[in-house]
């Protein structure tokens, strides 16, 4: 799809490979920058809500029971050219292919940009939705510290918006009927199935906890084994724990640490402290952080150290409207789907009927330079899509 | 010591605490301005060498037989204000002592700052000190990058310097007749011993060791276990190899990661490689490296991940000048100490009579805030060092 591959050169990150799209860089503003001018192209009008989200609409935007489609835009740190702008751009290529099919929806259409919904630079995911439904405290919201320690509040104001305006758009939501969101599929199940398409059924519950270990700094060569309080020991540990742990809690469990940041994180210095990031999924992931939690507990203590431990972001599992799901699948004529990863679908199926349409991930790589779907499967996605907007714009 | 104190808010790091200075950055800049400053107040004839370190001379810097003295000014990430500044500051305060006794040195006197002690920036610790004596490869240095990917070359090149001209200066090193740097203690030795100073003897053998897991970046969430290949295990399991091997080695080993980076470093994401920096020292440390390498490369195939381990320096154990430590000695009236860290010093005794005196460090605590030296010690350390340049210029 031509409106995918012109965002290829945006955001390439050399480092790490693939892409790096986070909330307020360049490449992210250019996104955004893009989507305003491709939406203006085809006469949409385009809003920045409270929240960061961007929304362009086909008809009135004060109108009642309005179809929503889109995703996001921004990614993980060099992460993949699918995982948020292919259900943008679709969602662009949908309203072409309704205008060529000379459809005139019945009721108001939008097409929704979701903000920093990896949590890339401020740490929650699907901010710009759960600060709209009102499932983030904006409070908190405001005080989110990016690495280099900008909270939101900041990086908002230097941008010239407004961070006291952030926080809950009942209005908005309320002026919603239904949310669709398309998805490159994340893991591997279409391929065995043979089919492009599916309609999501759930999102597993998942969340993000931070450890915070504290120990002493100290000089590498010259301090003793029993003078050392070496929070990477207990960090460490941590990690294998995590990975003991997901194996216990069977298949359907996740456990992930991906991100580990040592302070200061000088070759020859014993670190003063060590924030780890766990990403942990399942039918029971307070069980599964329970656990890696007490084999943290156990390890800070057997190194002197202490241990923090602080959810960022929690989600329980979400069933998707499963009316809007049928619907979804008669009209596509997809099968069902469960997903592991989260979405802005799941954080507005509290408060609107929500579904979403995967399309099939061959190798099922995802978060990664090798996510990706032929053009024969974004393809058969815009016109799935497309069909669902006309049947639910009637 | 007002002119350490001075520095005092040059360099603070907020995040780390303490103070981070690195070649090149402004805090480092500034501490180089600071010490043309000085010298040249004190009518000392400032220059930089080709491999960036400072020399400020009292008397004829083409003269023969040069006595030489000072430390470094850059620090780790998040370092004490002492390692370092405590050498070049007393060296300056030594020329002041000198001065007011009347004293006119009967060769040139040189108070000198090493470029890149700590190797916080470009890895290599000595870098300054290892390019002058063609202990380090100038075209490796070269290539030698930040961790924003800049080579030594480039930043060279953009503060306008000349990269093709770093390497050694045989003929620099020839007019040198005796080195000696004052340091603060690190490790609690002298405060046991009830002595504000000692004399260097040993400095052990040391190194550093990079050990890069390959593994697949993916989504957290969706990856199953069967299809992770997740490098971050490895590296955790070499971090406890690491400490389990330290302790095998006996009580003169030390091993320790520091420094650990996943990349892309996404809380949602798997990693695909992993970076860890091992700070190995010790009778053998190839040895104590070669026993982390083994269960690292074991790790890594569990988890069919790749490891890749270099060298980034190594220095051999080093003994400092007998002749010049007894002399020390017999004019300061002070102990002898082993250290397990490594200088300049160390780099130039394989060239130049080198020693050094330890100034107490009370808590023992180095390369970190709380690292520290009382007044009267420092004070004491200036007296020591003045005489033995008086004794030594004579």
């Amino acid at each position: 799809m031509t409106l995918l591959t012109d965002l290829d050169d945006v955001g390439r990150d050399p480092r790490r490979g693939g892409w790096s799209r986070h909330l307020g860089d360049d490449a992210e503003s250019t996104l955004r920058e893009w989507f305003t001018e491709q939406a203006g192209r085809r006469g949409l009008q385009v809003e920045t809500d409270a929240n960061l989200n961007l929304w362009a609409w086909w008809g009135d935007p004060e109108g009642p029971d309005a179809v929503a489609t889109g995703s996001h835009l921004d990614s993980v740190p060099g992460g993949g050219a699918y995982d948020g702008p292919l259900g943008v751009a679709s969602a662009l290529a949908a309203v072409d292919a309704l205008r060529s099919r000379g459809v005139v929806p019945g009721r108001p259409l939008a097409v929704v940009v979701f903000a920093e919904e990896e949590g890339g630079r401020f740490g929650v995911p699907c901010l710009g939705s759960r600060l709209l439904t009102g499932s983030l405290d904006p409070d908190r919201a405001r005080g989110l510290r990016d690495p280099d320690g900008v909270t939101l509040a900041e990086a908002l104001t230097s941008r010239g918006l407004r961070p006291e305006h952030l926080g809950p758009e009942p209005r908005r939501i309320a002026r919603l009927g239904r949310f669709v969101e398309l998805h490159v599929e994340q893991g591997r199940n279409l391929a065995p199935r043979g089919e492009p398409l599916a309609v999501g059924s759930t999102i597993v519950a998942h969340g993000r906890w931070r450890l915070s270990f504290t120990g002493r700094a100290d000089h590498a060569g010259t301090t003793r084994r029993a003078d050392r309080r070496d929070p990477m020991v207990p960090a460490a540990a941590t990690v294998l724990a995590a990975r003991a742990t997901m194996e216990a809690h069977g298949d359907d469990a996740r456990a992930t640490v991906g991100r580990l940041h040592p302070v200061p994180g000088g070759t020859n210095v014993v670190a003063s402290r060590v924030d780890l990031w766990l990403d942990a999924r399942g039918p029971l992931p307070q069980a599964l952080v329970d656990d890696v939690t007490a084999a943290a507990r156990s390890a800070a203590d057997a190194e002197g150290c202490t241990v923090e431990v602080r959810a960022e972001s929690v989600s329980d599992e979400v069933t998707l409207d499963p009316g809007l799901a049928d619907t979804l699948a008669t009209i596509t004529g997809a099968g069902r789907l469960a997903t592991a990863a989260g979405h802005d679908a799941g954080v507005l199926a509290a408060h609107v009927p929500a579904g979403m349409l995967h399309v099939r991930n061959p190798s099922g790589v995802s978060h990664a330079p090798d996510e990706h779907a032929e053009d024969a499967d974004v393809a058969a996605g815009v016109r799935a899509l497309a069909d669902v907007l006309e049947e639910l714009c009637r």
